[in-house]
């Protein structure tokens, strides 16, 4: 029966049944924890009541277009720790980060060279990149596709409407040295949805609810394991404080302003303009990432 | 930034800046436990998907009569720790257990000796019992509030046009001497609503979703501090394996047969009958509960 001192292990009993192992495994553990966090704080009843409402919240605001359970866990950095954990390259390759929920439409097939900036705002940027193998070798027709916000800060998805669909979205073809190239803007920083109970919550704990730029990939190449990540813009306002946690050192690459007419008019765009530059690596399939858990901790 | 290692620590600094130091403690402890199961189990981005899912659905699925996520703190031990902790005795005087989310209309006032079984259905059962103080001192004038589930194992709120309003329920004045008295139904086992999330929950994992047989009452007295309880029928299917761990062995009591024509007359039932008896202790108002954790954790 159950009492304070017993009461993990008495919940965790009621799940021995549980005839698929792994999920016997997630559910004893998250009993664990979850009691531990309970007696740790001694969780008054009305807390628990507080919980309860924002949980169920959280739940009834998520729909086709907005999902407030994936932001919760963004913003609790569990979204990060399970691409992290999932994705360990043990510096061998270019690290992943968080999808985000922006990824819900397929990105226009695009020719190298393309601008995906459709609306025409903002700063003019020639993006470009180089995808390899493990030991740097060029992967010919590697997929790249890209995604990002518009100026004022929202997806095209956000904006229907407004923004032209498969504005600043594209999927590119690597030419034969795996190199990939397009025109766009200069990504911005912006907020995440904080009209919900994440919003409250981020208010609530004074925190700011605003990602640092950047252009989100997806790349893949036959024989290789795909990578999902960003690139981040340098000097970016929020790069340390990211609200979802998704910047890593490895993916930060600095914007440069280019004054060079012959330059400008070879790649279409207006004199002067910036580039980004952003190399990725892939594993090869079957390639096995490094084992250890780098925390040390034991298994 | 963040790092697989560091994870915790690095959202946890997140809410360093908490206005409110009881939620910075909460919030801090939560991020650990949290990060701790994920790296623990290794959750997959398939498990974490389907936890989203899930907790999505639990969501949607509350409205004012359907509470879905207290559901999911029933069935994980949570509700019946943080019932335990806030009310802690150390046996100086009748347990606690969970409240449940049928507790939603006021109970008829009635007179000592009513009959609650409004459906006539069940074995008549004389219910009784003595409300005292810590020394052992009556309690005139206790606030007896009882309520239970008919024979179908459904409460009246349950089933609006089926069962009478009221039916099973009682708010009852405890005599000069702090006695009370009434007729009812011997109660049974039921299930928890189980055609949801949590429902999908219990089957996947081997557990049945059925309370031993129980009867509520929430006793209070001028001066006193109150308590929300059960008694539970001795003997009753499912009492080592509540689905919502709310049996504590001073709880448990049993139902006797008696076979007496003269108290059957007396007492307005026919013969023979049942009768259970549940006496109760109440602290008194301001009267420090034990301070010591039973489960001994430094503090």
């Amino acid at each position: 029966m159950f009492d304070e001192e017993r009461s993990a292990e008495v919940v965790a009993a009621s799940f021995a049944g549980t005839p698929d192992p792994r999920l016997r495994q997630v559910m004893t553990s998250l009993v664990q924890h979850l009691h531990a966090f309970v007696k740790d704080v001694e969780l008054t009843e009305e807390e628990w009541g507080v919980a309860i409402d924002f949980l169920t919240r959280t739940g009834q605001l998520s729909d086709e277009v907005r999902q407030e359970f994936i932001l919760l866990s963004d913003v609790l950095g569990v979204s990060m720790l399970v691409e992290t954990i999932n994705h360990r390259t043990g510096g061998t390759s270019t690290e992943s980060t968080v999808l985000g929920p922006f990824h819900m439409v397929e990105s226009p097939v695009r020719d190298l060279g393309a601008d995906i900036a459709l609306d025409g705002k903002g700063t003019p940027c020639l993006v470009s990149g180089r995808v390899t193998g493990p030991d740097g070798e060029p992967l010919p027709g590697a997929a790249v596709d890209v995604w990002q916000t518009n100026e004022d800060g929202f997806y095209d998805v956000q904006q229907p409407g407004v923004q032209p669909a498969g504005n600043l979205r594209g999927m590119f073809t690597a030419d034969e040295q795996g190199r990939f190239w397009f025109r766009s803007v200069v990504p911005r920083w912006y907020p995440i949805p904080d009209d919900g109970p994440v919003g409250q919550l981020l208010a609530a704990t004074g925190r700011h609810p605003n990602r640092p730029a950047h252009l989100h990939f997806i790349v893949a190449a036959p024989g290789h394991r795909p990578v999902t990540t960003h690139v981040f813009v340098a000097d970016s306002p929020y790069l340390d404080s990211d609200a979802v946690f998704g910047v890593k050192e490895s993916l930060v690459r600095p914007v440069h302003e280019v004054d060079d007419p012959a330059r400008a008019a070879e790649v279409g765009l207006p004199n002067p303009f910036c580039t980004l530059t952003f190399d990725l690596s892939l594993l090869r399939a079957g390639q096995e990432p490094p084992a250890t858990n780098p925390g040390g901790r034991s298994r």
